[in-house]
């Protein structure tokens, strides 16, 4: 809304510029340093702030950049920039731990709010940096780190502050589901599918960060932590990626009414207050067609929690691309100043410790795709094999391929130990030539 | 998050106790004090905020109430509460304008912060009661007046402070919403679905405000004046309701790949900074059904923003019901009581002059439904009229009834005026015997 030259409480000061230094100028970073100098005037006029990029520091300062600085400006020493007095707030766009857990660091040591977009440091360092932000009082903010320009953090520390979160599901990686839309609408297999995500950027030449999972899992770790206040390190997340989910699966699913989704998702499934138990994971999931999040298409992402009181909510929006994050960033650089000049921050505050729930121990509903000897007494044999294992079956379906035939079927809640212990039995059937689908059935 | 007993820059504060004074202890203000006992432990922890309801302010006090008050918090005696020097917080949730208006206005003249859910109160005083706010140096939150429990208020106001606003299209009236997916998906008309939200407490017994748009139009209101920080008065939205959609037009949508949705929209078509030209409206549009807002079903309630560097987003969720609404007005509750131990307060600040532009002048593409006589040169007379005002055709089908036959039309992109005005030149022709539905097709 339209401010009137005043931040809160600090009406009368009459000097509101404040100093910001940006370390690392790729995408995102060139897009914040462009999306300061267009909107600095309105800024100016709706909070009364003046920002100022007096810093911006880059690996290699002969490289060209879509994107204007002033003499002096750019420099390759992140540490200065850090220290520099003239910066007050400090915004990371470096990525990966080092130099940027060093940075950060230091600059909240040095009493100075940090913005950051780094969702590898914040998941796997985050509880050492919240605490320096708490010690220091000051702002440590991270809207762009988990999912691009779509303001979740926010929802969740703020909006959602009182709110009993159940579960948060998300499509939090824009290339996977690009991925996964693709074969689900062209029909294409999941190579080809890269390839196509590939030549049009969405996907890297060495995609395995995306596909096997580990984005999201870092991402997971993060929504874990702010949703629940609880410690979650990447490492402890469970992940599977999307290279092994094939045309079939998503063919017997769409005609079994659901979509595949590489989901992030952390509930809690017990615990008590200060020591939540929670399962946090990351794998290729069949979510019911007339769920929000099955309409969730391309490289968009979205996020669906899940509140006692709440009810159902979904954010989405573009989980990447540089100026969509870089609007996160400024929404929480705007905040960081304001507050910086209020003399104010947004606490974090102590974090629970979070015993994560193996995931072993869940249950969920399977979708299993097997490959069989197609002659009689197979189906008995494999049925005989659930049983014993207590996995009772919701569905089942058989097509025949040549001499062979393949069975898919829907199980009912069942534990990850079962099926796993079903699929292990399966596997040694002389009659059973493969299981080269299995899916979690999850969001009714 | 977890909070270590702090809120902000108040560390060494001991009291952080927050008396709470509730105006209406309806749905909503039944559910706000249940969920402030349920979670009043979580809070504290989180926040170090012990939020204290003092008073509640009913109209009868012998009304049966789902919620336990200790004695002397019931009263019928609302300025009272506002008075009372135990109240440190007011939140209004009356509804309508007096003696909502007064009581808010006297809250914020005495410094004490609002929370209100009160759209009607906003839609048409919102301007000054957000300079008594901003005069007074506290809180005026209002989450829960637009939608619920969708966190869309703060998204604008904070997340996307910074971000150029396009436009804002939102499905806010769950009433309508589930109407149309009843007609949509079973089948059914207008008046059969209607009466199917009425026999399930979604439609009042006088639906009027719902289907005929009039709360859609109070919050798109309350939508533009936040997101394009300027003043819109529900007066001065354009407004249709549902009541005139068939499911003929209904199913046409559907063949033509769309499908058809109450929508409030405001979106910014000209002027200047500090005097934005905007087009504020609420009808029914046909949107394509491959838009994140065609899957919005049933009584769910979505806003989808379009900003020049955040691109698309959407939010999601419960825009009614007790449970969801008190959530928000709980998130806002701790904003105001933090605030106020801060010593601080998110400004509102001086609200542009809005020109709104006439519906008139918009452009758009529309779809035409209209029955005439099955009889050669019919299609030709027509199509004349058409072309004389300078509206080209997209797409014609020809349906037979009898003696009688439909045609369908969509339009390329026209003004409104030129389509008022074909219709009325259409409708004086003699082979027309009607045109029964005019939808406006939004969204690509």
């Amino acid at each position: 809304m339209g401010r009137a030259g005043t931040v809160g409480a600090v009406s009368g000061t009459s000097d509101l510029r404040i100093g910001v230094g940006v370390l690392g100028c790729g995408n995102v970073g060139s897009a914040l340093v462009n999306l300061v100098a267009e909107q600095g005037p309105a800024i100016a006029e709706r909070t009364g702030l003046i920002l100022d990029v007096v810093k911006v520091a880059v690996r290699s300062a002969s490289r060209d950049r879509d994107v204007t600085l002033a003499d002096g400006v750019l420099t390759t020493d992140a540490a200065a920039v850090v220290n520099d007095p003239q910066v007050d707030v400090v915004v990371e766009l470096i990525g990966g731990i080092e130099p940027a857990r060093e940075l950060v660091a230091g600059a909240l040591k040095q009493g100075k709010p940090v913005v950051t977009g780094n969702k590898e440091l914040l998941a796997n360092y985050g509880a050492e940096l919240y605490a320096a932000a708490d010690a220091a009082g000051v702002d440590l903010l991270f809207e762009a780190a988990v999912a691009g320009g779509i303001p979740l953090i926010r929802a969740l520390r703020e909006s959602l502050a009182a709110e009993p979160v159940r579960r948060v599901m998300g499509i939090v990686n824009g290339t996977t589901n690009f991925i996964l839309s693709q074969m689900s609408e062209s029909g294409a297999d999941y190579h080809d599918a890269l390839a196509d995500a590939q030549s049009l950027g969405y996907a890297e030449r060495d995609p395995t960060a995306d596909v096997e999972g580990f984005d999201a899992a870092a991402k997971a770790s993060i929504i874990a932590t702010v949703a629940f206040g609880a410690r979650v390190l990447a490492g402890s997340v469970y992940r599977e990626g999307i290279s092994a989910v094939s045309p079939a699966d998503i063919a017997h699913a769409h005609r079994l009414g659901y979509v595949v989704k590489l989901l992030a998702i952390a509930e809690q499934v017990g615990g008590a207050p200060g020591k939540p138990e929670l399962a946090v994971r990351v794998h290729p999931a069949m979510v019911p067609a007339d769920h929000p999040l099955a309409s969730v298409r391309d490289s968009f992402n979205a996020v669906f929690v899940e509140g006692e009181a709440v009810g159902e909510l979904m954010l989405y929006g573009r989980g990447a691309g540089g100026r969509p994050t870089a609007s996160a960033v400024l929404g929480d650089l705007i905040d960081a100043a304001g507050n910086r000049c209020r003399g104010t921050w947004t606490p974090i505050g102590d974090l629970a410790e979070a015993v994560v729930c193996p995931i072993d121990d869940l249950e969920s509903e399977y979708y299993i795709n097997m490959e069989v000897l197609d002659r009689p007494g197979v189906l008995a044999a494999v049925a005989g094999v659930f049983g014993r294992h207590g996995v009772s079956i919701r569905s089942m379906e058989q097509e025949g391929l040549g001499d062979q035939a393949r069975l898919v079927f829907i199980t009912h809640e069942a534990t990850e130990r079962a099926v796993q212990a079903t699929l292990g039995e399966l596997r040694d059937l002389e009659a059973v030539r493969g299981v080269p689908g299995l899916l979690r059935v999850v969001g009714r």
